[in-house]
């Protein structure tokens, strides 16, 4: 009762389920055929007649499905619950919004630690190494299932932006705009660098046993270095000063290596806290395929956007660091050579790449102007983007 | 014979020696009296009769004694071996000087890892906590000993910073000038959060057992995972590219978590490199210390710097992000405002924070003018500093 009242106060999308969609099989990159594949979703919104009005949201790394709302009986919102709902940036009153848990993770849809029907055993490292195009082309699929032919937009930061690079990429037919926010066409080495780190903590971990650690204790601690490491360099120089300073947490445990600074105490916390709703085989093979993902495919990445009819909104935060402003630059640049309609804005923030889950404002105010013009220009030609 | 030749080309200082300096007790920070502590050290030039030309050097986080040379039957010169020798910056024609392995560190001086007289055993997490006060204060036992009344100069980069630091705030009348590179008065709260993902890296490792690993496996991995977070850090995002791009490794093992970016491959390489030569325990201690360290001791720095004759001269590098110019402009500005006479230079470089060990020409520039500048003041009012 109280639950439904806050979800009315809150002007969301309200309570919401996660489904699931199985397809038998898809044929990946490295060649292989994999199934079955359940990927987990959720929508938010409904589908106009047209079905002219949906909107395919992409997660980044540590992401699931469950973008808004919530589910009954618990009390979490969805990831990006301030930019999805009735009047929001992505305005459910408007538009069909999906949301899927990517292929390969671990929040309902297949990945390493879901049981191989062959052995009845979790994949554990006989799961395949995917790409960002596998992701991709899993959701196409999920896209096909759900009677849409065209996505008004494909929309994600981060890695969620790579996905979205790979759908302008992959299927410029099939969609009529991409707005990678936060992201790159390829990562640098310092972004391999800092994936390979988590990688290695994991792989430390004496827990991680190649991988096969499902009937016994998880690599945790390995897990949680990882994520420590990931939270620096999700946050600014900045953003950890305001919020952090050098103060000091109450006297704990009498410990020499205690958590004395209170960035320490919300590192561990945060650390500790990801291993309880993350699989570490599964950040092993996500940051792989981010680290292998080139939207560009070896070319200049302008050559393969040539006569692509996609609108292209690309947003950059001013202190991220890990998605430096310049790469952004580079997709706009990229854009505008193949002559693609390419909107660029670079936003103010402090908040460090964190700031594509938290410059509500700003950022809604840019995605809301762009899917009104796109849709649109859908409504009034039909067939806008062919 | 050929090694000779070879020291004779690089017209350095030569084959050159670590001694040791062993003393009593010294009462610490945190008021506990620990003894007997040895300092490794070695020393390079000669001191003048008047022992006006001493320069004691300050080494980072994984530095040691050997600072410049080669030892005998080795083949790996000093970590400042460019800096240091005959016409250097340091030049050794005329001055003295002198470089110490830090109390606390794993190199010849007393650490975690050296033997408890009181029990046989190697100190383990029963060694106190030591603080960069104590660390220089080791240091001022040194010089004593080598019968030094006053330094011409106290110089660092990165934690040597540190020292230089705390020699000007704690000696100032024992010290002409000092040079802190690529430093800070107190380190931010992302520099805490990399230092504490590397502790926590050690600590996860199933070999470190509290500490207690000395008569059966080290911490290896997890070391290893700290120092690869590290070197992240000492480079910048364009070295990294310049340096590595997205070049792939030969095709190794057919592992799916292998290194196969260079990238990947030269951190695992650094990382278990570091691993053969340094104490996990050491690095929780010296990285705390690190961590806890606050040249203005909670005041405004200018306000601990009053009357300070000391002559300055502090140095950063634009690409450096881990100790951002921004920081050593601090230190400036704290000297300025309290009319201490300081210089400041801001180097070009791409090399990020490794850069105070790899732009020569530049910093040698810098500090050969500057040493050469209070160096003639010393001598002509044989107080100077006073």
């Amino acid at each position: 009762m109280t639950k439904e009242k806050k979800i009315v106060q809150d002007n969301g999308v309200g309570l919401v389920e996660t489904q699931e969609f199985t397809f038998e099989s898809l044929k990946l990159e490295s060649g292989e055929a994999f199934g079955p594949i359940t990927l987990a979703f959720e929508t938010y919104g409904a589908l106009n007649k047209e079905k002219s009005n949906a909107i395919l949201i992409e997660h980044a790394l540590s992401g699931d499905a469950h973008a808004a709302g919530i589910h009954k009986n618990e009390n979490v919102f969805g990831w990006w619950d301030n930019f999805i709902g009735p009047g929001k940036a992505f305005d459910t009153d408007k538009y069909f919004v999906i949301s899927s848990n990517i292929f390969g993770g671990c929040k309902g849809s297949t990945g390493p630690a879901s049981l191989n029907p062959k052995t009845g055993k979790p994949y554990a490292l006989d799961f395949p190494l995917i790409s960002i195009n596998d992701i991709v082309n899993a959701q196409k699929c999920l896209i096909d299932h759900l009677g849409i032919e065209k996505l008004l937009s494909v929309v994600g930061g981060s890695m969620g932006g790579h996905q979205a690079l790979a759908w302008l990429v992959n299927y410029p037919k099939n969609i009529c705009s991409a707005v990678p926010i936060a992201t790159t066409i390829k990562h640098s080495p310092q972004q391999i660098a800092f994936n390979e780190v988590g990688r290695q903590s994991i792989m430390a971990d004496a827990h991680w046993k190649s991988g096969n650690y499902y009937d016994g204790l998880a690599p945790s601690k390995g897990l949680a270095v990882a994520r420590m490491v990931g939270h620096i360099t999700y946050m600014s120089d900045k953003s950890m000063a305001e919020k952090f300073g050098r103060a000091k947490k109450e006297a704990g445990e009498p410990f020499k290596f205690t958590a004395d600074f209170e960035v320490e105490g919300y590192l561990r916390y945060r650390g500790d806290n990801f291993v309880k709703r993350f699989d570490a085989n599964s950040y092993l093979y996500i940051t792989k395929a981010m680290d292998n993902f080139d939207a560009s495919k070896g070319k200049p990445f302008q050559e393969i956007l040539r006569n692509t009819k996609v609108k292209v909104l690309v947003i950059s935060f001013k202190s991220d660091w890990l998605y430096p402003a310049y790469q952004s630059k580079e997709i706009v640049k990229a854009c505008k050579l193949a002559g693609v309609e390419t909107t660029y804005c670079e936003i103010d923030s402090t908040y460090g790449h964190d700031a594509f889950l938290l410059e509500v404002e700003e950022e809604s105010h840019l995605i809301k102007h762009f899917l009104k013009k796109v849709f649109y220009a859908y409504e009034v030609t039909g067939n806008y983007g062919e």
